[in-house]
């Protein structure tokens, strides 16, 4: 940490900031930037953040030079992650869809819904049972009835699933039967929720809030990372604007950012962030040709008739045309589908030179 | 709920959007409007949200005409609700102050901050024990140790207090001994933690998540009210945007806006929509002259030696000169400050003509 | 326009609003809807705006059915416009490519930058003369010998080119020697500007203002249009948010969104976007894939000793990489590049199934 | 300027930067900070924008300590500048209003509306001639006739009047007869207009766009500064925000904000910001409280027959309310109204205690 002192500040000032730091008991140099006073914190960790030091006499700015996430650090540096939920692979490489409905509203619509999203290519199924509605007054999906179903549906077309929590205490009620936890994104900062779900040990995908930047999202999966379980997927799905004609805007720059920093894998949810069936295809094929290691998106056959984001939902051949354009990227940047054979593949920042 | 068709819609589309409605067994009258079709929904509840209509060929635009937060309206139409922690009262034409540090480091600093922020004028206590951090890697918060030493310092000042509660479980734990609840800016979303909340029966203070419109924070209210628990004040601190100068953008729009929707008290947070002390004053005398039921700020005479917050800390003495202005605005206005006895006052909201 | 009232409307409202229509002489219909009345207005524009209607009482909601950009609308529904600038062409299933430095600073260095992208595959030259700059005190461009330099190059090297014009007076100035005119995100709704460049006749590259919806940028092309150019081309760049990790936040789905309202072609700024180098490959590739009809990128051979833009010019061979990926796509898509001879192409529009 | 090296930059990265700074032959320091190397560039000015510096080898990060706006800076420093437009005044302690009609379209409605606000105690008249109009198909106002009415209607009922100029070609068509000249918000970065402008010599009332920083904003001011017009007015009307209850969100941080680094009245606009009438005086009430050295505000009495911005305009009796309001609180904080005699006043950042 440098605090760095105001060009006016003088031998007072100076006098203020090395007692408080000495009272901290904090290593520390006292050095001469050309016309301004700068004292360099000696060691990794400072007692007290920089906010705190902002409040001294004479402080004009303080700098904080420490990895704000190092354990997110760490997996880039070892090479990144591969994330795997039952035999679907995101990352380290390896490209892979997850497709279907919004909320599971009946049994019979799921079933056929996974054999359709997986006849077009898709390498696990998504289905909402513990809801997150913003009004009390619509459907607050199926609950615990509704995983059961998702649980039988999944094991009998042999994909593996994604489904969210919501509670801690769904952690205990169902975790053990569950393939990969979904956090949404309301709930990216329920710390409780995330240290509940991290020690089940399963994969995570970790979905960013459409209000959060995309430090914090990153400090969010630390929070995962730092209970042991390095099972993280990143997914992103719009950030909030003041822009009317799209539901969230698709942060897609956060891909390549998020490869320079971490190694886990990133997948991109274009259903959400369009908000409308008729954008996602383009924002699919954006998100795949940016890096992304995966895609989430939601698909129904009868849109019309559900209770939850039918705006949204993509015709099943719409999701087929983006699995054929996923194949063409993927495999001209050197990378494999995650239904593909293992060959020698490479992750895609190298593709794009980050 | 009214549809309407497109301009060009023909017989085609029409009988399409009557079968699907006679399908669903819902009552509805189709008019002539000009140039093209509507279908209007007969009785309060749609089958079916919006979004789904919009999917049917031929329907430009659905207009849902019903009332979204129905709970939250009627405690406007039955005019207004007062809602009294300990001592302390907002809403209903009478202003109350709630002040403390962001958190409860050290119970001595805590019985000294009392103390003075009681001598300022403040009529509720605030402190975080249970704390929501964006990074892991900060302090994480005094926990149940520090709810303890909250609740006794409390007593011994004889001052009501307000704290966050993060995780359902802790309702149970500490429920019984907590005088009023905060529900912080990242867990207005989180709906079992309202629910759990909802169902101990006391204040509630509901912070709007930075991200989030009004009308998600009046539906996360709705879950309150809904739970049974009318004791629920609305906390306004700040909206995110890409302004560097001030951490969050305070909507004092929102004010007025609250007051010709709901009969709710409106209490205002300055101190992290500011997120430097410097700003605060003025942020609070704006929320006191744009008819707040009350202000929430964060006080610290040491702020230089704080874990959490340390900018954003007003001076005690700050702190007194927003009493007496608010002494100022509100008796100007016919309302009362908490602490004055009872005479012939009236909510702001005839004073401003909304 | 359908003026709805409320529920709780009465004759004396209806009567109201009776009147202020039969005394503005509009024909009109009065309806009623299951449980209110509406006024559906007779004839396609209303003497007074939405707004005005819903000032007189009773009113709940005034719905304007009217397309906004008339113009814009009729060039998709004409199927679309191809705009040529010399031998580039963007649009009607073509994809070009425009690159060169942020601005003019030394004729040498542009035109081996010109001969650079030329080579890399780009199909026409960028370059700021006038400057639009936030600071006073920062470099203000070359004016117009930075114009002239930027002329003689171009046509050296034989390619066409776009700069920018930042004031109506400019438009005589130097408009005949112009080749394309772009304008800049900062004068989208500097309308004289707009209109005294249309008279010019000649293509424009209409960039979004980073505050602007969508909507307010196609009713600025609506002004172009409407003075009789429609040699339009509108340029995505990036949209403010809180987001630190990125200046701009590229706004995807605007790409199909445009497309399935107006014809005019749609290029997309990575380089803006991004702010930073190593996000512009990422952003650029997503265009492409999100149907986009061209690119404009910034390239720099040496952008350490540049005085404008350093941190977001790409180096050459990152433009090369870009060009192949957009033949790639493009080629898949059953589109062709602008340097390619025609053949049987479609717009993506088709591809993408809007 | 100070150059921060990674920490694991070693001698051919410090050896890069060396070499690079002497090319520049700009002074320097090279300075360890416990871990890592510095360089602190001796003399105020950088050849080169911290931009470039960042694109060299093994930089982490380069910190700019130069005032950005050191012309604003130098009205703080110099005590503060009063704003005199007729007899109006606007800062150094004293608060005026600028009220009247969005626009000018009937010359005996002008009349009358400026007969009334000045009734109810408004000290300048506002009115639009240039329209900026997002919309070419709506109504766009009545240019230099309407121009003509408004220095007729001002002179006539003695008031000083501001309006908005949006083409530096009007500066000589009508700047001469002008009194005070308004920046539109969309304008705020037409640097050619505001250089055309300053040169009038005028007082000029500079919007903030509603997608700038305020931080940018001031630097358009100091283009006004720099051509040598020290009368400048900075007017806060609003940011954009995803929020749908009000159209611009009004940042009354920045009054303080301003106010502690530039010595320029600070004027709020509640009417454009709230965008509608019934949130106008609980807005204009904050700014006042919040430390505005002025307001302006649309009034209409019969705003359901206008063209433009009906929903805001408050009628006159809110109008007169707000001025009794802003004169509680301007004397409770010592400072006075601009129709009231000079005494012994103070501004009021003494007063929030910035």
């Amino acid at each position: 940490m440098i605090i760095l002192l105001h060009l006016d500040a003088g031998p007072v000032e100076r006098d203020g900031v090395r007692a408080a730091l000495e009272k901290l008991g904090v290593g520390f140099e006292e050095v001469g930037l050309v016309d301004r006073t700068a004292f360099a914190l000696r060691g990794e960790e400072s007692p007290l953040p920089a906010d705190s030091f902002s409040r001294l006499a004479g402080v004009e700015r303080v700098i904080s030079l420490q990895p704000k996430t190092p354990l997110a650090s760490s997996t880039w540096r070892e090479g990144g992650r591969q994330v795997a939920v039952g035999t679907a692979r995101f990352g380290g490489g390896v490209f892979g869809i997850i497709a279907g409905p919004c909320t599971i509203e009946d049994p019979a619509m799921l079933r056929r819904i996974a054999r359709t999203v997986k006849s077009a290519g898709a390498h696990a199924l998504r289905g909402g049972a513990f809801k997150v509605r913003t009004s009390p007054h619509a459907f607050q999906g199926g609950g615990v009835d509704a995983f059961r179903a998702l649980v039988e549906t999944a094991r009998e077309v042999d994909m593996p699933f994604f489904t969210e929590l919501t509670d801690p205490r769904q952690v205990e009620q169902v975790g053990e039967l569950i393939d990969g936890v979904q956090i949404g994104a309301r709930h990216m900062q329920n710390f409780p929720l995330l240290l509940e779900a991290a020690r089940l040990g399963k994969p995570i995908l970790l979905k960013r809030h459409f209000g959060a930047t995309a430090e914090e999202w990153l400090l969010s999966a630390e929070y995962i990372l730092g209970a042991g379980n390095d099972q993280v997927m990143l997914c992103e799905r719009g950030v909030r604007t003041a822009e009317k004609h799209v539901r969230f805007m698709l942060d897609l720059a956060v891909v390549p950012w998020l490869k320079s920093r971490t190694g886990l894998p990133v997948v991109v949810d274009p259903s959400h962030a369009a908000g409308h069936h008729a954008l996602v295809p383009a924002l699919g094929r954006a998100a795949i040709a940016a890096g992304a290691d995966g895609l989430i998106v939601e698909v129904h056959p009868e849109p019309e008739a559900t209770q939850c984001d039918a705006a949204q939902a993509l015709p099943p051949q719409k999701l087929a045309d983006l699995v054929s354009f996923a194949r063409l990227v993927v495999e001209a940047d050197g990378r494999r589908m995650s239904d593909l054979p293992e060959r020698d593949i490479k992750p895609l920042d190298t593709a794009v030179g980050l």
